[in-house]
Formats: C-alpha cells, structure tokens, sequence
C-alpha cells in the first residue's frame, strides 16, 4: 500500500508553557498543510494520536479538537496505543487511503506533559501497562525497564559506560537540531555522573517528557502524480503486539514485537535492513535503543552497543540512527513522538534537515514502541518507489 | 466496501461488580469468535473502543490488554472519540478490511463505569467538550443537552410529556432483553414524576451509567463467500464531525454531523431511508432520539416526538427503534455502545432477537454520537448484498 507523504509539520519540542493542546495541534497541523499546498477542505479524514489528554486535563475526543482548530467537519478519530499512538495513527491513515475510502489524510500527534507534576506523568504513563497486575506492585515504568537493562547486562556482558555513548551521540545529533528540546551536546562523564533513576538507569540514561505535536499530510499515489507533486512515499508498515505483562516474556532482553513488525515491514516494502540509510528508533532509555538496532535486524544480538559506541550510528557513520536527537534529546511529548519520526525521516530523504543533513539517505525507516516493548509498528520510507 | 459480519459478542450490560475491563473484553471478544466459529488466531488485526479507563482507572492502552486477554500477537489499536468510540472502531476495521491489509478483524468495545462516584463519571464523560472552553463555565453533558431541549422545546412547541413517550418505549423494548441493563417497564406518569437532573430532563430522560462489552468479527466478503458464512454485510459507513462547541452552532435543535454522516452511509449503501426496517439509534437523551430520527431523514423536522407518541417507532411500528433498548434502557458503556448497537442490528437481521425480534427485517441502520452532536457515525447493515 504505496502512501504519499506530501506535507510535514513539527513544533518545536520543549516546556511549552504558554501553549494549550489546541495551540501545539494547529501549529503542527496547519505548518503540514502549507507544506503540501493544501487548505485543510482539501482532506478527507483525520487520524490525531495522542496518549494522556485524558489523565492530565480530562481531555479526550482529539479528533473532534483536531478537526476544531482547523475549522473542517470531517471524519476525525483519535488513536491511543500509549507511546505507539502515533505510528498507529499514521498506519490508520495509510489503511484510509489504501482503502480507497479517502483520497488525502491528515495525520496529526500531540502531547502537553510539563504542566503537571512528576507523579501526575509516573501515573499516566504506567496506563501503558495492565493496571490491575503490574501497577500495584509499586514498580514504575522506569522500574520495569531498569529490570530489563539488569538482564541484559547480565547475558551480554555489558555496562552503563556502554550505554551512554548512546546518550552522547544523541545529544550530539540534537545540537544540531532546532525543534528538539535540549539543544546540547553532553559528555561520557556526565552522563555516569547523573542522578540515578532506577539502578543501572540514571537520569541522561532516560527520555524527555515533552511538550509538542507534529503532523503529516498522506495522499494516494494517484493524487500525488496528479498534482505534480514530489513525495516522499511510506512503502512499508507493521505493527505488533507482545504480552502487556513483563513477567510473561520468554526472554526480556529482545523484544519480539519489534522483530515481528520489523520483518513485516521489510517485506511490505520488498527492502532488506542493508537498505536502509537513516533510522528514528524508540530511544525512551538508553537500553532502548541498543535492543531497538538488534531486534531490528541492523546489528547481531549482543553487539548493539559496540556499534553505537564505534561510531556507526552517528550522523557521519555507517547507519546513522536518531538524527534528530531522538526521544533522548529531541524530546518525547508521546502521542506526538511516532509522527515527529516520521517528519523526520520525510525530511531526511527530502535533504532539508541542515546541520543534521544524512548524505545522500533515499530510505529511512522509523521504530515506534507502546508500553514495555508491547505495542510495536515499524515504518518504511523511500524517495523513490 | 461491503464488509462482512460474520460473529458478534455481547456481554449483560449493567453494575458488573465482579467483572473487570479485561474480563468484560474476554467474554465478548471469545463469544464473537465463538460465534463465527473461528479462534482469535484467525484474525489479522483488532480494534478496540473505550472512552474513560485512562481516566477512570488509569488504564490506557486498551488495544494491546484486548490482544492479551485472548492470547495474540496481531496489531491492536484502541479508537477514542467520545461515545461514538465504537462505532469509529468499526469504521476503522472496515477500513483494515478494504485496503487488503487485513482479511479477518476484531471489533470491541468495553467500558467499565459502575466503580466509581458520580462526578468522577461527570468529569470523564465532559472530555468530549473542549475541556478548556466549556469545562470551566461549570456546566455538564446533561445541562448542556437540556439547553438544546429548551430551544427545541421553543422553536416546535413539544414539551416534557412528549419526551416521556422515548423512554417509556425504550423501556418497554429493554424488558424483553435479557442483556439489558434496565428489564423493566415504565410509565409515562413516572418520567415526569422522576428527580429533575438539568432542567428540563429529569432522571427517566437521560441514559444510563453501565459497565459493559461488545465485540464483532468482521471479514472481506471473499473470506466469508470461500468458508460458506452467510453473513450479515455492513454496507455504508458514514461519519462528520461539526464544531465541539456548542455556542459555534448556527442551530442547536439540528445535529448537522448526523445528516451528513447518514447522506455519506446511505449514498455509498445505495438505499434511502425509506428502505431501513429496523435502527438503533443515539437516545443518550430521550431529546436525543427526537432529534436522530428527524436528523437521520426518517422524520420531518419537528414531528419526531409525534412519530415516536404515535406508536409508529415501536416494536411491532412502521419503523422500530431501539429494539435493544437503546442507551436509555438497555445502558451506555459508552466505548461498547457502538459496537453493541451493531451486534442488535445483526442480531435483528438474521432473526435472533427472540420476544424483541422485528418482523423480516432485512436493512438495519445504526446512528452513534460523541459529544454533544460532535461527531457522527451511521452505519447501514443488509441481509443481502
């Protein structure tokens, strides 16, 4: 199901004080329509993800809101899968367009996070998980994955030194980078030196929590040409799901969902990992991205971190991974997050990103994770199709 | 794109004590595949409704806990708008079924409500309103629904006595459903008799608090032609959205989303209202059913209070509505009730509905609203294609 990316838009990353949900969409979803010369009457359907509007400000029905600030009385749906919302959302506006059902789609995502305390964030995003079994054990969600990152450690052999070069690169990648978050390079040594979080993970070992919306603008291939436009196209989608339940995994150390929509992506998209030229990957911890490049299939199991910590992964390596900055540095307002990959990339294959500039990149791919490795979809995108 | 039902799944709706989110889903997600006699294995990708969990009880995403209580690994996606949750989920499993990504779909719904206080239920169920421009004035749902009754009340000259005929009809229908979360009889005395909630509808006016689930196996028609289903086929799907502003609206006592999502459902159906034996309509206030059958173009605009006072809308009626019960009497968990309003219209097609059956019904039509008339669904189910 060849979908056409026509349109992109991303706002800034950040505490965001002084704009609402409402503000953060319209930023986001008309910058999309100026980029695709479009006015938004020109769309048939609305998929918006977001994942806590509810539980912060007893806000839901994003689709309506979605379709409010921009002044349209179309279909409008929101899509919630915790941190996947918003690659689910764009597989929702794929399946739109491929179902003939509507001809150009608007793809949205926001999050407004930093206006409440830290324990408000702590609750919200254990809804991730199953409640009524994991909650009640006292274990956070950086608890769950401190366990994961111990096990691993364990079989593999590795240590925290490994995974900060992780945080390094991209913070390094988010310098250069004008709607990320926090615009600054770190060091090793401060990222060892951080305030522990949960044992082995400490503070710049973790992700960002956000404020931001981003946007994307589909259409059908057939559109597209019609209009002489020059897209970017999304050639591959999978999606997968693992049990919700940690203690319920064979093997916590590789996540199975991210293999399984990985493959099914790549097959979608006929490409093999060897083709691809830069990656956005779930980078919620440091951990994160090391399973995230194996389970993908870009490195052997056991050796992601000596591939980052090499330099591979870096805007001038082998397979540059997170040049945005990732969630680790760009920042991760959640429902917002799988859609800002996917701007990313789109602007990656189109050469606009600047400083953070990938040479020569023709196919990208994006990695988007729910919940502990549960929900997992995986996006392919080619200049050429 | 016909699409084909071929099971359905619908757990007692009510005050389910001892049931929880997980165990409502399993029971109607196992009794649908039951049903269609397939195991959850069969299916390619799910879509889950639910409108307060996150709020309610902290619990989000639902997709992945609907793929773990039945034990798969498939894509699942969870649908929020408001109370047209469901019926936006079916939409959405259409969707996966016409663009040839999916050829067999589960469709749920839950929604557990009965757990908590009155104003937690209240302050969930306004996030369909734009929380930061309405929420703050201090008025509810039902308040904002008695607005709409008093301009309608002024603009055609109905008053609470003709309100009451809904709900005693709605009751009636209830009594002889044993899913239903009100069996019983009312009479006209008693809704006007009833405590006032937001002037002027009282108790007997507005729908139930339920806990509850819902769940349908869709699939293409090739699959259902090559394993000798007769199934019933879903053969429009329409859905607007208009401002989620009530004070943006030209006219209050028309849902303008509702005539446009109902001309979408039954031009691409290819059948006129006049066709439909038997609907399942929006009745979150006994005003609100007044409204959906002249808005859907069953009744011209103004006289639905005298179509339903004449008998004309009953069971054994020229057009039945609300055989279940609707959503005054059979209950409104509200992320189930859109999907549970196709498991009716199902049901009534292919003649299980026992003492609730209407006579040949052969097209069904379900109408599902979020918000205060903010979003729209219709969808039109035939026998025969």
């Amino acid at each position: 199901m060849n979908v056409a990316v026509i349109g992109v838009g991303h706002t800034k990353f950040g505490e965001l004080w002084d704009q609402s949900i409402n503000d953060l969409l319209a930023h986001a979803q008309l910058e999309a329509f100026a980029d695709a010369r479009l006015k938004p009457q020109a769309i048939d359907e609305i998929y918006t993800a977001n994942m806590c509007a509810g539980m912060i400000e007893g806000q839901l029905h994003l689709g309506a809101l979605a379709a409010e600030v921009i002044g349209v009385d179309l279909p409008a749906t929101r899509i919630e899968a915790a941190c996947v919302s918003g690659s689910l959302a764009l597989r929702a506006g794929m399946m739109a367009i491929a179902s003939k059902q509507a001809e150009v789609v608007l793809v949205s995502g926001v999050e407004k996070m930093t206006d409440v305390s830290n324990d408000v964030i702590a609750t919200t995003l254990f809804g991730a998980s199953d409640v009524e079994a994991e909650k009640y054990t006292g274990v956070t969600f950086p608890g769950l994955f401190a366990m994961i990152t111990r096990s691993y450690f364990h079989k593999y052999g590795i240590t925290r030194k490994d995974l900060a070069h992780v945080s390094v690169k991209n913070h390094a990648h988010a310098a250069l980078n004008p709607l990320a978050h926090l615009r600054k390079s770190i060091t090793h040594e401060q990222v060892l030196a951080s305030s522990m979080v949960a044992d082995p993970l400490s503070l710049l070992d973790c992700s960002l929590v956000s404020d931001g919306a981003a946007a994307v603008v589909l259409c059908s291939k057939e559109f597209a040409e019609k209009n002489n436009y020059t897209p970017i196209y999304i050639t591959g989608s999978g999606a997968s799901v693992d049990s919700i339940h940690l203690a319920a995994r064979d093997d916590i150390t590789t996540f199975q969902a991210t293999n399984k929509a990985a493959q099914k992506a790549f097959a979608m998209a006929g490409v093999t990992p060897d083709d691809i030229d830069v990656l956005e990957v779930h980078d919620a911890f440091t951990m994160a991205e090391i399973m995230a490049v194996e389970d993908l299939g870009f490195v052997e199991k056991g050796k992601g971190a000596h591939a980052i910590a090499s330099g591979e992964m870096n805007l001038d390596g082998r397979l540059p991974t997170n040049p945005s900055g990732g969630l680790k540095a760009k920042g991760h307002p959640v429902g917002a997050t799988g859609v800002a990959q996917a701007v990313e990339i789109v602007k990656q294959l189109r050469g606009e990103c600047g400083q953070r500039q990938v040479d020569n990149a023709k196919i990208g791919l994006t990695h988007n994770v729910g919940g502990i490795g549960t929900t997992v979809a995986v996006h392919i995108f080619q200049k050429e199709v």
